[in-house]
């Protein structure tokens, strides 16, 4: 197995020199569920037919973090980003899905920014939502492809990878 | 079932008036899960035998996240924050979990602090070995418990939202 | 004329010391324009209905942008929030109108708060709608009220600041 | 007219993809005026001649926030920027002009970093004097000029827009 | 010697939980000189006089960071500030001396706020001279008094610390 | 002696404009000195070996500090950085080294990325052992090296540069 990278030959952390590597299109999405109450569902589902839209805030909660990502991640590379969406979609009866692209000319991956929005995308909804339904859960955040870069197209498939990480048992 | 707070009878969204309730002590601690390949895992555990340590960084950026959740959460009011602590244990043979707590001496709740600080630590272990193994999944994040204001003490019960809220099938 | 405080007395410049002062409960309201064509008004009014709503993204701005005004205004000092609210209104033909109110228990007041919720809400609309018509024009960002501290109340008035400080002639 | 191309066709909000945008040259020139007592007018420039300057507070404001427009415009990229320059000019007997120019080679335009730099260069001085004059008024906050990109130059004639968007009536 | 409180038992650092503390005022006092050329100094205090204000640069810039120490240290607690005052004196023939003071009613010491401050205000220097003078150094940045707390008055003494803590022989 | 850059012809500062500088690879080494008790000394070298590594946090706080730079540093361009590396060294009996690299494809120099990664590197461990030794100084922080830019290399020499800039007598 390979060596982790963020650390050098004596142990420290660094932020890995990446100025050899040619910039190329980088692509990567993220998803992400939000599992809550059904009832907790149909009140985010019914308001964005009315009035208040948890998508909306949660959706641009997601993007402007996609944009702090090396803010955050202590040795994750500052990038900027070419483009950001995010599409939240409802899994009645109980969960929101969230999937996440992030693009980039650039001389290293966006996966960490696409796995930032979706998680802050999903830390948005338990946000609006807590008052009424504390038992939210953000389940199964992961990288779904990623492409560009030396390495090529990274594409999750279910027997694969799936079978490798099954689903937590909490 | 209560309105969404988050916004008003126009369904505009707003960052609650907390202004006329007290300051008392409150405290919120959230858990989290990042699954993973074995080999990942035996790998963060030795190297942190050794010389590299995966867990540290992972804690540090957990801390500095939660100082910043304000910024990240729309709707959340900005908090100073009176202690943060981050656990990590490795749950073999494939996950780690991370449980954080956050205390406050305010006017409103660090649930989302806990929660913003347990999804950013999972996600920097996901940055630091995703060279190695990029199925790596963040599970289950969630709050264990908050103390504090006048709704009192939430504990999360494995029956009680537990039974309401199951593991995600991804 | 007072003098400007945020000088010391040999023309240093310094974030003041509030530390003797005590803390109450502080309001202010700020409001503001963005002057652009009817067609484009109609375009952000009509896409609410519908699909897309420029009002909510500028909204979110704004309450995200009060929430760090201490990072963007140099001698302002650093201050939570315990609410923020932002109204935004079409004032037909070819106007939208932004009122925004920051509440704070603190040693200092927040108008600074916002008048930035204003001025940010008021630069997203631009940006999201600078594609359709790049002569929008944000007008008139200006206290309307404030309320708290040991000067207590101010209300602007239309004959009084008003008439001092009559509208721009560009 | 146009769509608002930061809502794809569902009305879901993005950051536009620019990635397939050749990088070129970009430059932006904003403006703003911020109304006053004469007597105001007077105090800044006085004491620029002395000893303090709020000119030079509020110039560098708007240079520090122009490199922070991406994490406050919300669906903005995230810009490098390769020059900002802030001119403030005293237009007696009771205003205070304001010019940013932002220079960038990249695939999207520096419209926003101008505009941010002109308005938050404003609010610096309304906070750096409120304490001697809170009716001051932020007015006529605009995109002169812009170069560069695709569809090349965009500059505001009084005739054209001007015609199009008066002058705010409060 | 006492124990390292930013670790608890295990050697896993935290953000040390102060809620059981009282608020007091608080306040730091942290001084640092930069050395240059003499030629250098001089361009300093002649421009001051005549036209660009290294200094007033350089004291802004330090304000500001001291209001973002939280962000910048990782286990600082995130704290409001009730002032900040930054004096820069050049000491002829080679050096600038630079002193800031932090003031603040809360749960925690403003120490590292004042270092901060000192160390950004000198990095200021540095990044506008060092087109004419890359070899100025930063020196002796330390703490110099603080009040408040628990443990009272802390006032560093030429013979006491500065005898166990001689200057640096690079 | 040349003219300081950051002011235009007026006295005005200003973010230099770089837009018609060829892009390159720039790296730039600053370092530095945290002068302590040899106790302290002692209690990071030994806690390192045991439990917990006050050299670790330091080393994240260099790195994710050098990431943002620009937001620190009034005039400075707002940069990415391909890289980040930082070496400390304890110097017994009483002091530890810092050394940070810092790497960039890019228009303009790194060198005030690589001063501030050492700067907040030092004052976090200035942070993480005060409780035990508040007369701990930060000395010597300085350019030791850089390369790439018009200008070409740059390498402090302990005769020519160290000669003229000696260390502070305080």
């Amino acid at each position: 197995m390979a060596e982790l990278t963020h650390f050098d030959d004596r142990g420290a952390s660094r932020m890995v020199d990446v100025s050899a590597k040619a910039s190329s299109l980088r692509t990567a999405t993220a998803s992400g569920l939000v599992r809550m109450a059904a009832e907790t569902l149909a009140l985010i589902v019914d308001r964005k037919l009315a009035k208040g839209d948890v998508l909306e805030v949660a959706r641009l909660a997601g993007i402007m973090a996609a944009k702090r990502t090396g803010e955050l991640i202590p040795l994750c590379h500052p990038l900027g980003l070419d483009g950001v969406e995010i599409d939240l979609t409802p899994r009645p009866p109980d969960a929101l899905e969230i999937v996440a692209t992030a693009r980039l000319n650039g001389r290293t991956g966006v996966e960490m920014e696409a796995m930032t929005a979706v998680s802050i995308a999903a830390l948005t909804i338990y946000d609006m939502c807590k008052a009424v339904d504390r038992g939210m859960v953000v389940e199964r955040v992961r990288l779904e492809e990623k492409t560009g870069g030396k390495r090529g197209v990274y594409r999750r498939t279910d027997a694969g990878d799936g079978g490798e990480h099954p689903p937590a048992k909490p």
